[in-house]
């Protein structure tokens, strides 16, 4: 028996998923009993020419057309963005139909309004591409692991920004030049704000800190830096200290206290996370029974996103078969508070531009060590005539801690600037 | 409600199970409705102290004291090897119990006979415990991963041989030596052979290679090679060229044309696989759709393995509550060759102990160039006063003509050994 797609948007990941659902056919309908096909693509201009082999006759403008149509089943969105995918999504599954979706800012900022109304007409909402690509996140997360307590999350959650600080790694070139090299070969949008500067991976971290944590996470919980003050020399020092600077994602729970952010950091060469390059995405994670556990893969891109999409019709249409649709993706949500609590006490990076005379660095010394602050080590460099950079690896203190003394330090009339404060993530015993 | 549990076996695993299944009650119920709840342990001694708290009078040493109790729908099987695991879990599943297990041996050699009686009975049979641990392996390739055909296995699935060759490449010491001080720390068996010859890893690897090809593969249908033969210069060698040693579970589907084998490999440190340490376990795979996927965590253990059982049953009960026990499983095999066609050409590294005199290279350099080998790397070392050693790196060679050439080299009467031949997998842009 077919069943009938509508697929809203015909875009690199629209594309994609028509070429692989075509190509999976057969074997979808031998696992699932069920053949899956789009008959109905939502496009904004029916005319212009497109890489992927459809019939013109499938093609509209009409959103209606789709999700008016009783004899489509199944809608998978790859429009992206808030509006209009909200609408059409929250029709679709008020008029009864299944709906798949790769929409990470959708998901992030309306899952609850989406769930809600799936909830309500007893039908799948799927959402595996909007996290990770290709990666299998939410379902491990939702499914296998569902045994554990998480207690941690740490995700390299954005692709454009891992493909900049891995070649501001390998080359030692400046953010500016990179992202500039990166928009040219179209790795990064002409408008990259909402990668560089975080808003991107902090979509991801809330959509799996809800599932992970099991309590609603929304995008103002979480406190977001993004990665355009990083500098080739922060990246130098990170690499003399035996680590690599990443956009991380992290989110912790102790004992019911999430605490959730999006920013750089050093991670120590021997973390698995440190080896995740380019455009490559991974998720590391720790559960009270399962240990360190890190899933890796490509986050983006045509192929890899409708793997994920695909995977999806696969568990919709085993769902219709079974007669079980929207009844298996219920989370029970607990209560819990965010960002209430001190975070926990971890080492740091600072990089400071000082004057290049005696009794600098003491007076730096003695502010560390009123406020209780020790070091791990410190390199000094003259920058020219009157500068010099210091670069201090702290032993583990409290962000707040550090913070009160940085604010010192920045009235220090031989301290020119305090460049960069950042978190470092240990390696070792993974 | 609650669903009785029988549990076979109460060793580390069992204990971790009994633990984790009564933290997670409570839970466990809110998601699925159904209240997990083991009422009955078979224990080869009642009378023998326990570190996990059970009351006596669950113990029992009769097994058909739960698999003829109709009361109890669900079997957790943690006792391992064949016999009598096998006898056991075949009864349950006949007397419509579903079964979790966590026998990597058992399934690796009669998985067929077991799903196919799960099948007949039109129960659950799960086994996410039984690869990998705690790392969501089997679930992910049979439900996340539908949509790809998998060209590519890499694994790391047997954490002593990893922890042993970690610890070689961390110190430098020798095989024996680490092996002694593993089984001294409870790290290896007294009887290693089965992680060290690899037939552990094969193992593991037959259960992987059946679910991500698609067609039934046996042990026999693995080239085994252990790690016994690697020494401190194997591994120092391996560092020099910028690779690691690792014990790998390799499996690849060439259009149709399945190849497995288990054994020692240099792995670039460029290669996610490479970062892989101590007792964790990592499975890499290549997706047509997905691309290149990595998942890691912890192998073994009480409670990682715990955690796996535990994820097992709460899919068990979310069926029961559905009605839809048995019936999600299902695979369909396809018919595939498996080692019929010839290896793809790989990078090798080969290490001979020579005699110390001139034209010895030469004629290495001679046979080498009729074979049509070409070499990306020597490194030539006095060993003592008459004998050399030698580490090449080739280009990319079939295995089959590499070895041809090494029974050449074997009798040239300078080469007085030919110590490791291992092939290299490539680091670079995952």
């Amino acid at each position: 028996m077919d069943v009938l797609i509508g697929l809203l948007g015909c875009g690199t990941v629209g594309s994609g998923v028509i070429d692989l659902l075509a190509k999976r056919a057969d074997r979808i309908e031998e696992l699932t009993g069920l053949r899956p096909q789009i008959t109905r693509i939502l496009v904004r201009d029916v005319h212009k020419p497109r890489d992927v082999n459809v019939p013109p006759s499938q093609l509209t403008t009409q959103a209606t057309d789709i999700l008016e149509d009783p004899n489509i089943s199944v809608v998978i969105e790859t429009i992206g963005g808030i509006e209009p995918a909200r609408s059409f999504v929250l029709a679709a599954l008020r008029a009864g139909k299944h709906v798949i979706t790769a929409n990470k800012d959708m998901i992030a900022e309306y899952g609850e309004e989406i769930l809600a109304a799936a909830e309500k007409a007893q039908v799948d909402i799927l959402f595996e591409a909007a996290v990770g690509g290709a990666i299998p996140l939410i379902r491990p997360l939702k499914e296998s692991l569902t045994a554990n307590v998480i207690t941690e999350l740490n995700g390299i959650l954005n692709g454009t920004t891992n493909y900049i600080l891995s070649k501001m790694t390998s080359t030692g070139a400046e953010f500016a030049d990179v992202l500039q090299e990166a928009q040219d070969l179209g790795y990064a949008e002409r408008d990259p704000s909402s990668d560089i500067d975080g808003l991107d991976a902090a979509r991801k971290l809330a959509i799996l800190a809800t599932i992970a944590f099991q309590t609603t996470v929304s995008l103002d919980d979480i406190q977001i830096t993004g990665i355009r003050s990083i500098t080739a020399a922060d990246v130098r020092y990170a690499n003399e200290l035996g680590a690599v600077i990443k956009l991380l994602a992290t989110g912790c729970d102790e004992g019911g206290d999430v605490r959730l952010q999006v920013g750089p950091a050093l991670v120590e060469k021997s973390h698995p996370l440190a080896r995740v390059d380019d455009a490559f995405n991974a998720l590391f994670i720790h559960g009270d029974a399962a240990g360190d556990l890190m899933f890796f893969g490509r986050g983006a891109g045509s192929l890899p996103t409708a793997s994920a999409i695909v995977g999806d019709v696969i568990e919709v249409l085993r769902n219709i078969r079974l007669s079980v649709s929207g009844r298996l993706g219920a989370m029970r949500m607990v209560a819990k508070t965010v960002n209430v609590r001190e975070p926990a006490p971890t080492r740091h990076f600072l990089r400071l531009e000082v004057s290049d005379k005696p009794g600098v660095f003491a007076q730096i010394a003695a502010i560390f060590a009123d406020a209780n602050i020790s070091m791990e080590s410190v390199v000094q460099r003259r920058l020219h005539e009157q500068a010099a950079e210091i670069a201090i690896m702290t032993h583990a203190i409290s962000p707040g801690v550090l913070k009160n003394a940085t604010l010192i330090l920045r009235d220090l009339p031989d301290v020119r600037f305090v460049h960069s404060v950042l978190p470092v993530v240990q390696g070792g015993n993974h």
